[in-house]
């Protein structure tokens, strides 16, 4: 083929340069080819992959026709390129490529959360001012199009609060646990032999992950900044199999959720583990799965539900933003929607402190076995104004005593303050768990 | 204000008109008042009610700059009116209005589903052709953005399959029957007082609501047009409490699906009431409320959830709609993209007929005390190769004992044969339920 045949070939259809070539980045590529004909005849246009980065070479893939580049950045320099996509993760090279992609009038698609989260205001500012397309569906919730209904199809509503199980790794984790009655770090170890867990399993275990993920979700569903640092992040590494065990009896799942509450002056924006009620559909989500609960003023509660992760489930996302860009490409630069939903961000809700949380909560001591320990804890609890919904007492273990509190509705502030006073009685044993409660209700 | 003044302020904004002000119509307009500032704040664009059409007058309500109509078909006409938003139902005016404001350059937002149905391919044709949106997001799954989802969130797969729960009245009396253990009619009467069901209650109870629906759904999942006319539909008025009960004992509730599956050379299209695992998401979904379940080749298993009915829910997904419509306004009529999600569709694939269904069988009999009978139907049940997964026979009751089989996959038609042959033994005494069963699993 001559040149200019293959210049003509290129003008035909959109081209793409895939920047990355992992688990992700090499699903996307094979995605790609293998609906290569379902997508031309869904957009009526045809997507090519016209170059690939990556650091190393895949001598088992066909990449006739592709231009193979070392250097990723320089995947924004190729003229015919239409849109870059960013598949490498990282935040580094990651951040230049997108930026470079973006002066030089490339949309872009990309999975990374821990970027956008952290420095997304910059990038998507970019954006805007160069009036290219920053699409991200893939950075939340793997496969599901979350993004897209929170952002569009939900457009027309209040959001009053999300809740979402949106790191596969820890539900799978706490799934295991639940299910295979057996203990946090043996269920890590399979995870990472399994391939679920990362050797340093720190972002997903400690909920970096997933508080990346709350972030955009919350920009998106209040219309307020980016603002990770802001957010209160515990992760599922301190909750025990007796917990999950106490919690089954009580009638709860301990699921790890990021939350987002709006207040009507400020937000809530929280990743922790969670008990929730055993009748909710996010109690049912299992394994690796995601989901996600809305409640929103006008259409009242949704729940959007999938994997989360995985080269293929995210592959699916990734291609759904690159025939979007497709959908917009004609759009005049100026009419490019705004990547978080809102022309206008809101500066006007302050994110809520920990302290100021008002939750109900799940509290495990260990007593002697002293039958004056729970008037006096109970004592305690009574005069802070910390009403008990449930007590759990269990048969005693050597010298000690399981004992499960669940408090009603209280400031985290005063619950902290109680924890405090209670754990200097001589009668408890061991640092106290503590954990929140959602009942998920429209509370 | 002068006319210029008037104008102005028009330009700057985008202009609608009302078709119908009932109860979706009325909550479209208070949500588009309640929600102005906040629209604008996401789409740098005000939307102003400029027109309404109604048949009778409404004296409550503030419709001050607003042109009232009695014949909506002149919404059509108003010059700066950029979308016309059909609320009335019913097929021929809507029609009537939908057409002549296609022609005039108006895009279009509707939640008609019969109308779409039934006539889409001609309306689609027309909003093609004259370069103008028509959205439906509020005909399907009510205010669960489930056709975004479907046309653009999962537009990099292979649809194997969905199945929905995707009408509210219907699901409200199975759910009813089940927990209060009442009678079909019973409930019926109860969901018409409460104004769930209409009354005249066919649409809802005889399943054609639900085939609307996944004849818009099948189109968009697989590329295929609108064939109404092809589906099997079922509805739910043939279901006992008997039925549910003996279902709840197999492990099974009983749920009105609507099923697109897709196979090699062809697709399979059904709506009716369905056994499936209590273990299933699907099963869990209670009341009026709506899900589907999609199952596609990347992704895997997605799942959404919400209000499928309702004013402020319907009126959710036309708002989304309307905002949507905003988003591509500007774009070349040439490149606005295809309703349905396919710029070519396909012919291809001939809707299976009921007889060709591969199945899993419910069948409920009613024998005379005797020990003979099982053995008289379990043969001609084996003689026709069809193997039994699980029988269940209850108490006798009077002279009959009620007999369940649940049956493995087999045709349809295999079925109905042997049903025709049992039903000829002296021992069988009324007429045999046949109910389907679906694992929603990936087979």
């Amino acid at each position: 083929m001559s040149n200019e045949a293959a210049l003509d070939q290129n003008k035909e259809s959109i081209n793409i340069a895939i920047a990355g070539f992992g688990t992700v980045g090499s699903a996307v590529f094979n995605l790609l080819q293998d609906m290569s004909e379902e997508i031309e005849r869904r957009l009526g246009e045809s997507i090519r992959v016209v170059a690939v980065g990556a650091r190393r070479s895949y001598p088992g893939v066909d990449f006739s026709g592709v231009q193979l580049e070392r250097d990723v950045t320089k995947l924004a320099l190729i003229p015919e390129v239409d849109i870059v996509l960013e598949l490498m993760g990282g935040t580094d090279t990651a951040k230049e490529l997108i930026i470079a992609a973006i002066a030089n009038g490339k949309h872009v698609v990309t999975a990374n959360k821990a970027l956008l989260a952290e420095m997304g205001e910059e990038i998507f500012a970019a954006a805007r001012q160069a009036g290219v397309v920053v699409a991200f569906e893939a950075a939340v919730a793997g496969g599901i199009p979350f993004i897209k209904a929170l952002r569009e199809g939900l457009a027309a509503n209040r959001i009053d609060w999300l809740a979402g199980i949106i790191n596969g790794t820890g539900n799978f984790i706490l799934t295991e646990m639940l299910t295979g009655q057996r203990a946090f770090d043996e269920v890590l170890s399979e995870a990472q032999a399994l391939g679920y867990a990362e050797a340093d399993p720190t972002f997903d275990v400690e909920g970096i992950d997933a508080a990346h993920k709350l972030t955009l979700m919350a920009a998106i569903a209040f219309g307020i900044p980016l603002q990770y640092e802001k957010l209160t992040i515990e992760g599922i590494s301190e909750v025990s199999l007796a917990d999950i065990d106490y919690a089954e009896q009580l009638g709860f799942k301990i699921k790890h959720l990021g939350i987002a509450k709006r207040h009507e002056n400020s937000v809530e924006l929280r990743v922790h583990p969670t008990l929730i009620p055993k009748s909710s559909l996010l109690a049912s989500v299992d394994g690796v799965m995601n989901a996600v609960m809305v409640q929103a003023h006008a259409v009242g509660p949704t729940l959007y539900y999938g994997a989360g992760a995985g080269g293929m489930a995210t592959a699916s996302a990734v291609v759904a933003d690159v025939m979007d860009v497709v959908r917009q490409i004609n759009l005049p630069k100026g009419s490019i929607s705004a990547p978080l939903g809102y022309e206008r961000v809101s500066a006007s809700l302050p994110v809520m402190s920990k302290e100021e949380f008002l939750c109900a909560y799940y509290l495990r001591l260990s007593v002697a076995d002293n039958t004056g320990a729970l008037a006096k804890i109970a004592t305690i609890l009574s005069e802070a104004g910390i009403g008990i919904e449930a007590i759990l007492q269990k048969e005693t273990a050597g010298d000690h005593t399981p004992l499960v509190i669940l408090t009603h509705l209280i400031e985290e502030a005063s619950v902290k303050k109680a924890i405090s006073v209670i754990s200097q009685l001589p009668d408890v044993k061991a640092p106290i768990q503590m954990l929140r409660v959602d009942y998920l209700d429209k509370a």
